[in-house]
């Protein structure tokens, strides 16, 4: 089989991470997977949300947008519309949910990191995409706030990185580009830590069904594609902060 | 191990549904999981979603929604907030989007059914149990447009039910009602069909992660627990029904 | 004169109302008035809204809502709307304005107390049906307040039932249904005191008026309607609560 | 008894209507009921609501708004806020309802005749005032489509006005003014046309309640006033329109 | 050249100011220019935004609206629209900008004065009527507070007021009425102090440019304009209060 | 004067267009003008808004945002908000309005360009950046179709760019970075065409006033900057494309 942009099943597309790319950010990072383009940035603000008031504990959240010509045709802005859609309440709700996964809410203290994730061109993978990159933007911003000596150690127990997975004509690929998403029978987006433990699956099709042969193997792809995003991750980081982590 | 409410950890909660609960839906049940309980009503409309005009095909879609004392302290009503929650949205595509993966969209023709699935309490499990008694009230209302003759054919292919399975102290443990739910480490909603095939898994470790051992052991549990559920479905339904879909 | 349902012209539809239908609310019961169906909880909160802030008094309100096959054709979900329409707003303006009338809201102290009337199903005097149910939760509510000793004596003065009357071919006839009302000239809702005073009348001709001898017959018939409902909710909250009134 | 500002129980205010107040609106009247000043302008467009497309009807309506300073203390904008209140809904839906009951719409054609009542001072009885205005508006509006030759004969078939009773102080008096309705037990807005038949009665007693015989002392003080502002109705118009009514 | 009312080139329409227009509101007017026509009423309330708390200094805002009506054809409401639309936005804010520009916010204290301009009849000029008018509205209040005492002194620098100037047929006119409006090829809106200092200038070509000699031309104009109704507001407010700024 | 940047007052900034930044536009340029950074793209559909349907016109229109951390604290986001902001209307109505000046809209045909300026870091003079950004997004857009044999002749007239000019600390300067934005006591934004003309001047002094002197001085400046902006224009798009303008 060949694949629409000539990779084999189990290769993942060129990532690059430039790290810094946003002069305020506390952290942030351009991540770019294949024509899949995300600015992700950290905001730590020294407040935590109402439900949070007095338990000592920080908050990890998340947001997602795209601008109207990240997609083919032009999508019209949600601040227009006056709302936000189901599709950008789901991905930004997994993002912070999966953030908070590796966080030590309690070590993190009574501050608040949002991770803002704002699509500029869209390729396919974008929520994967903003999750890879949101962990590295979080983890520039909380290097900075140890520099600062605002932290004693930094609250994060492990690495976490997403792709997505699926079956395309009858074969599990990896790393779907928005060609092979939109002709996918099944899709999936995994979520892995460096310990190799999932932080949260879903699978989905559309208007198909998967056997759980099918789910395996599926697992077994993103799997070893998690791992060379996080080896990308650490190289981007740094031996100095991937050392202080776990 | 005790569960809260004494099941072993691979039983589903007492469940019964009411049909015909509502006298002007096409289709409609009263669904009982335990302590939750949502009426499931489809309407079924002789039009389409702009993007299918013209098409020729129909389409599935859902709402969801809780009344304010659905639950033990008072939710906000979201008409009164103004704007649908994140959660509503995510619970609501899910429903649409796992309906409509057993439904043949074309044989279906140029309508619309909807599914409103109106929690009136809530013990956990109500995504669930809102897919498990919509399939119902959906197949019910199908039905009528059979004996009307406005179908030649049930365009059905499989059935489909829906649980959830979680980490609960560390054992996997089937159909949590709310007081495990609050309480597991890692909770995970499984939608399937009668043949056994996965139509989608949610499955999310919120400050917790999980291994794939752990996983297979929960999906194990939840392929029990919805085959019963699927028995109770087709006794409901009657074997004419029943009998239409595939 | 034939009603559609075979009922004289000052005949009720049988009346059902079953108390604590739901298992969190401080209060709660399913009123059935012929097919019309409305779950009401009453929520006891520890707070009075800004503007009462300090004063030593509590508050009485309400909300209405329907779901979405509660009627003939599927009605457009409010929340969907993102606005309460107009009819939603008499309505539980209404409500709650008639129960803080009976109320001593001193007594009551500095709590409130939110009636949620949600139609499950609607077959004419969804409001009226409210009001004669949302009494019996509030008053459940209350008794609970007592029984844990929060509230010395019971702050409400009276009872309180509501019913509609109508002209409908030109003679007054007392609890109208969907058929009837849809077909009435002149649509009146009483709502009335257990010592037969009128709190709200509420008298209207959509496309036609009415002498005021057509008004009292009409105001007859309702005083004897609410006589009959009042008697039902005594017997369902029974003497001991009863004996409390006034 | 003397009442705040001298009146005796039965007497209204001083009435003032300057017609063509506004030089676009079809019809337009400032109308002055003591210090309550209401600008109503009549629209009238070639185009029915949807749910009227083609059933060769027209149909009337009306909206309602207060300016800021009407008010003692400043009141939000509803545009500000993002969404119309309640009161202004059922004040809205109340003057579109009244006026349609002496109109004949099919006599009126496809065409909808829109009332604007912009409160722009407030002191009691803005509703009633408004409905008696927006008649007037009307009335001129509709006199300018017969002169135009749009109109055959004039689609109205009597005269329509209001005004406000209450228990103030346990004595009813006519045409409440601010003061007078802060402090009223009982107040009741009173619609009837020039034939003295009742269009809408609405009385509430928000913590009161009253009996019918004071309900009956109320609708004779209510239907003294309203034929008092139906003679000015009919000066305002002269005797050319006024003549064309019935 | 003939202008479309007959006046020359730089003359400005008839104005007139009726102050005291609203009994509620601490300074208020009525200002006409021509056929355009604005209530604008200042309210003093004793609190400051947020962003102004505890910082010792008052704010000036604005509000601006239009009656349906005000224009030739009606106009959806705003609160009926559920928002304000830029048009609005960008006035509201213009004037508000205006009038802080000739305030000590230090002197005024921490209390803010808003301005509401509700047009009620729109011929053209509607946002610089609003701010000539507000200005003497807000001085009008002003004076309230300095004779009541809670102000040693006029917290105002100058005089300000507003016109419209613009290219019709290529000629530069003044104070342009709405038809003149609709035919510039550009329009400028000036604001200017009794000094002759530029407070805001906003020209605008739609469809057009235009030279810095066409801009002379036009500010020539706007200052003999201005210049004008600084004297009216001088009259209109009388010595006593005309003295006490600067 | 020392600028804070070391610039002289009549510097701008370095300026840098990299075109066809995204892949999916009809057109795009990334612009930076220091380090304030704005993407362009310009979406050509082969529609008209309603009101211009079937008069044989096109349309120019543009829409304004800015990411959460464009800024040096993070901005929620206007559709997190529900809402557009006053200024963000305010500069999308400024951009479009700009760019129709010199479009000929008949010439265009009937066609709608959308401009979308995304600010991901801002650092002064967004809305100038984004209009001199904008017009080689839409020419590139406009060169393609051109391309495509879908328009005949290039429908604009002339160059357009756009700078701001302020009074800071007494001085005019010209490019105003944030910092001097902030302490400006004028700020003024000028656009203008490639043959000297205005297109729009908004000058306002927020706590100042200033005098004809002043102004005249601020025009100079901005003229010398925006032909040196237009120059660079010129470069970017190619002899070929600024060959057919005018």
């Amino acid at each position: 089989m060949e694949r629409v942009d000539g990779r084999k099943p189990g290769q993942i597309r060129t990532v690059n991470m430039t790290t810094d790319y946003n002069k305020y950010a506390e952290g942030s990072v351009l991540i770019e997977v294949g024509d899949t383009r995300v600015i992700c940035t950290a905001t730590v603000e020294e407040r935590v949300p109402p439900f949070l008031k007095g338990l000592g504990k920080g908050w990890v959240t998340a947001e997602y947008a795209m601008i109207p010509r990240a997609t083919g045709t032009r999508t019209i802005r949600e601040a227009a519309r006056g709302k936000l859609g189901g599709r950008t309440m789901e991905i930004q709700r997994l993002i912070g949910r999966s953030l908070r996964s590796v966080v030590d809410l309690e070590a993190l203290g009574e501050r608040t990191v949002t991770l803002d994730c704002d699509v500029i061109q869209a390729d396919g993978g974008t929520r994967t995409a903003s999750i890879t990159g949101a962990y590295v933007a979080m983890m520039l911003a909380l290097n900075k706030l140890m520099e600062q000596g605002m932290l004693k150690e930094m609250p994060v127990k492990d690495f976490i990185a997403a792709t997505s997975v699926g079956m395309v004509n009858g074969v599990p690929v990896l790393d779907l580009c928005y060609a092979e998403d939109s002709a996918a029978e099944v899709d999936m987006n995994v979520i892995m830590t460096g310990t190799g433990r999932f932080v949260e699956i879903q699978g989905t099709g559309e208007e198909a069904t998967f056997s759980r042969d099918e789910m395996n193997s599926l697992l077994d792809l993103a799997t070893a594609g998690i791992m060379e995003l996080i080896s990308l991750q650490k190289e981007v980081l740094g031996d100095k902060i991937s050392n202080m982590i776990g």
